[in-house]
C-alpha cells in the first residue's frame, strides 16, 4: 500500500513543498523506527533532535518548525491528529477482516430487519425482531438477543453477546468477548434463601461507543443502563445494573462500577480503578489507577488511592507516611532531652 | 401485560381493599416514576411522605401504615419480596428469549442424554456423554464439553464455555461469557523452564447458584472446585483451583480468589477484593471492596484495605493517617518548647 | 486407568524396590486423601509423619528418607516433578476432550493451510489466509481471524478469539473465551470528540506460552505486543497494547498491565497486581497480588502496596502506621511533661 505526497496533500487538506508531489510513501511509524518511504511526526521541539537521525522521508510537523534537509516537512495544525488520519488510511483492518457478505453459515430469524450492506459472519445468531443499521459488520460467533437493535456502521467482533432488548447506537465499535444487557448483581435475603430481583430493564449504547474486549455491562433492574454518546471503556470493565455514563468518558482496563454509579461526562479513569454503588462523579473528574471511590467526587476533581481522596491530599499523606520513621525518632529524641530535664531538677 | 388486583391479590396471598377487584396493573416501578397503571412499594416510614407525591395506582406496604387516597394499600409482610414477585410476574424474559425448541443448527453428541423440555439455540455443542436434565435452557454458541451434566430448569446464555467433566446443579443460572472448569493456575519452576502441573480434578456447581457474566471457575488440580448451592458470582469473578465457596455466600463484580482458599456459607464480598492462596473465610464474615485479604478471616467479621485487617481498625487507622500532618506540628511544637527549656538553664 | 510400578520404573526412569513389579496404581492423590491403589509424595522432612497414616500404595520420596512399612518407596531427585510427571500419565484430558477429527460443521477458509493432524471443533471459524501447525486442537466456537497463524501442537478451548494477523508459536495453550488482538486503548481528545488512534500493530505469542480463561491481549498501535515463550497468564489478566512479556513470567489471575510496559524475564506478579503504562519491570522480580505498579521495578526486586514500593520497606510502613496510636500517646505524654515543666519555672 502507498500514497503519493500529492494524494497527501489532499487526503489531510494541506500544502506539501513544490517538488515533492511525487514522493511515495508507504507507512507510518515513529520517529526512531521510520524507514526510508515512512511518514513520522514530532508534536514539539523537544523532538527536533531525535528527527535529526530518523530515515522517515517526510515529517507532520507543527507550523514554525524546520526539520532536516533529508526529511521533507508537511505542516499540519495538530500533528498527533494527522498522524492518526495517516494511520487510518494505512490502517488494513475493519469491517472485511470481520465478515464481508451474509454468511449461510448464519441464523437470522425471519422477524429481523436488516439494513444494507450488513455483513454477517458465519454462527452469528440474531434473534427474533432484531433490527440492524445499515453497514453493519458481525463477526463469527456473536449472539443478538430478541428485540435488540444495532445501529448503522457498527463493528461487532467475534463472540460478542448482545442480551434481549438492548439498544446500541450508529458507530460503535464492540470488541471480541464482550457481554451487553446480563443481568444486574439483585439479590434479597429472605427466610434463609437468597431470592432474585428480576432485571427487567435494559441497556443503551450511544452512537460512537467503544467497548472493548470481554467488557460487560449490566441490564437494569428497572429503566435503563446508559453508556451516552463517545463513551470508551477498555478490557475487562465491570458495569454494573442502572449505572449512567456520560458522554466521552474513558474508562481504562479493568475499572469496576457497582449499581446505580452516575459518572458524569469527560471524566477518565485510570486501570483497576473502583467505584461502590450510588455515588456520583461530575464531569471531567479523574480518577487514578486503582482508585477505591466510595463517595462522590466533584466535577474537574481528581481523586486517588483507597478509600480515595483528592489526589494531592494523598500524595501529601504518602509524605507524612514515609516520613514516619523520623518523626518517630524525633518523639524518641524528645523523651530522652524532657528525661535529662526532668532529672536536672 | 396486565394484572387485575383481584388476580395479584392470590398471586401475592394477600387481602386487597374491598372494591379494588377489577382495577388493572400494566408494570411495576419505584415510587418516584411510577404511572397511573403501575404498581410500587415502600419499606418503611420514611417513604411515606414520597409517596404523596406519587401517580403509582397501588402501592406494597407494610401494615399499620395509611398511604394517600389515591393509591391503594395492598398490606405486606415483607413490601420487597412482594415487590420482587411482581416484577417476576411482569418479567419479560427468562428461556424464550434464550432459545425455544432443539436448533437443528446446535451439535448434539449422540451420547448425551437431554431432558424432557430442553430448549437448545443455534451453534450450541454438546459434547460425549453429557447429561441435561428437564426444562434447561442453552444458548448460542454454548460449548458444554465431555462428561459435563447440567441439572434441570437451568439457564445458560450465550457463549459460555464448560469444561469437561463438570457437575452443574438445577436451577442454575449461567450468564453469557462464562467459564467453568478451565485449568487452575499450576505451574512449577524445573531446570529453567516452567512445567504445568495437569489439572485432572472438577468443578461442582450447586443448586441455584448465578454466575454473572464473563466469571470463570477454575478446575481442581485434583480433587473439586466446589460452587455450593445458593451461592451468587457477579461479573467477571475469578475462581482459583480447589476452592470452596459455601452456600448463599454472594461476591460483588471481579472479585478475585487464588488457589485453595475456603470461604464459609452466607460470606459478602464488595467488587474487586482479593483473597489470597491458602486462607479461610468464616461463615457471614464481610470482605470490603477492593480488601486485600492475606490470612484468615474469622466467622462474622469485617474487613477492609490492604492487608485487609478488621474494619474498625482500618477506619482507626485511616483517621491517625489523616491526623499526621496535626502531630507532626505537635511534635515541631514539642521542639521548640524543649529548646527554649533547656536555653533558659 | 492403571499403571504397574515396572512400567512407571521405565516412564519415570527411576528404580523401584525389589519385588514391587506387578503392584498396580490407578490413581495419584495427596499423602491425606489418598487411597489404597494411589501413588502419592511428599518433598521433605516434615510431611513424614503425615505418612505415617496414609493409606497410599506407593510414594515418590526423596533419597535417604524411609517411610512406614506398608508404603513402597519410590526414590526420586525431585518428588513434585515426578509427582507432574505421573498425574500427566493419568491425566484423562487433552486434545480429545476439546475435537476430534475435522467437524464439517466448522468453516475453514479456502486459502487456510493446515498442518497434519489438526482437529477442529463445530461451530469454528477460520478466516482467510489463516494457516495452522500439526496435532493442533480447535474447540467449539473458537474463530481465527484473516492472517494468523498458529503453531503445532496448541490446544485452543472454546469461544477463543484470536483477532486477524496474530502470531502463536508451538505448544501454546489457550483456555476459553481468551481474546488475542483486540484493539488497543488509544484514543485522542480533538475538537470536543475522542478519535481513535488506530491500531494497526499485531500480536505475536511465543511457543510454551499458557493463556488461561477470559484474558485479553491488545493488538500494538504499530508494531507488536509480544508474549515471549514459555509465558503463563492466569484468568481474566488485561495485557495493553504494545507491552512486551518476558520469557517464562507468571502473572496470577486479574493482572493489569497498561500500554507499553516492559516486563522482564521470570517475572512473577500476585493477583490483582496494576502496572502503569510504560514503565520497565526487571528481571525476576516479584509483584505482590494487588500491587499498584507505578514506577520501574529494577530486576530482582519485590514489591507490594500502592504504590508499589520495596515489599519490607512497605511492610515497615505498614508497621508504623499501625503503632501510630501509640506514638499519638507518647507525644501526649511529652506534652503533658513540658507542661509540668515549664509551668515549674
Amino acid at each position: 500500500m502507498e500514497i503519493k505526497l500529492s494524494e497527501l496533500e489532499k487526503y489531510l487538506e494541506i500544502e506539501i513543498p513544490a517538488g515533492s508531489e511525487n514522493i511515495k510513501i508507504s507507512g507510518v511509524a515513529p520517529v526512531d523506527t521510520a524507514g526510508k518511504t515512512d511518514i513520522t511526526f514530532i508534536t514539539g521541539e523537544k523532538f527536533l533532535k531525535k528527527l535529526e537521525n530518523s530515515n522517515a522521508a517526510a515529517v507532520l510537523i507543527p507550523k514554525g518548525f524546520v526539520p532536516p534537509d533529508n526529511i521533507i516537512p508537511l505542516y499540519v495544525d495538530d500533528p498527533f491528529y494527522s498522524y492518526i488520519k495517516v494511520l487510518e488510511y494505512f490502517s488494513p483492518r475493519r469491517s472485511a477482516d470481520i465478515a464481508s457478505g451474509m454468511s449461510p453459515l448464519s441464523f437470522i430469524d425471519e422477524s429481523a430487519e436488516l439494513g444494507k450492506d450488513v455483513s454477517i459472519a458465519p454462527f452469528v445468531f440474531i434473534g427474533e425482531g432484531v433490527i440492524i443499521g445499515d453497514n453493519t459488520t458481525i463477526g463469527a460467533g456473536t449472539a443478538v438477543l430478541k428485540g435488540s437493535s444495532i445501529g448503522s456502521g457498527c463493528l461487532i467482533y467475534p463472540n460478542v453477546s448482545i442480551i434481549d432488548r438492548t439498544s446500541i447506537g450508529n458507530n460503535v465499535i464492540i470488541h471480541a468477548g464482550v457481554v451487553i444487557g446480563s443481568d444486574g448483581f439483585g439479590f434479597y435475603p429472605y427466610k434463609n434463601t437468597i431470592v432474585k430481583v428480576p432485571q427487567i430493564g435494559r441497556v443503551e449504547i450511544g452512537d460512537n461507543v467503544e467497548l472493548q474486549a470481554n467488557t460487560c455491562i449490566d441490564r437494569a433492574v428497572m429503566g435503563v443502563t446508559m453508556i451516552e454518546a463517545g463513551v470508551k471503556l477498555d478490557n475487562l470493565v465491570h458495569v454494573g445494573h442502572n449505572v449512567r455514563i456520560g458522554t466521552n468518558t474513558v474508562l481504562a482496563g479493568q475499572v469496576g462500577i457497582a449499581g446505580s454509579v452516575m459518572i458524569g461526562k469527560g471524566v477518565q479513569a485510570g486501570g483497576q480503578a473502583g467505584f461502590a454503588e450510588h455515588i456520583k462523579v461530575g464531569d471531567r473528574a479523574g480518577i487514578a489507577g486503582q482508585a477505591g471511590v466510595t463517595k462522590d467526587v466533584p466535577p474537574g476533581i481528581i481523586v486517588s488511592g483507597y478509600p480515595a481522596k483528592e489526589h494531592m491530599k494523598a500524595i501529601k499523606e504518602e509524605i507524612h507516611i514515609r516520613n514516619l520513621p523520623d518523626l518517630k525518632m524525633r518523639v524518641k529524641e524528645l523523651e530522652k532531652r524532657i528525661n535529662e530535664l526532668e532529672n536536672k531538677e
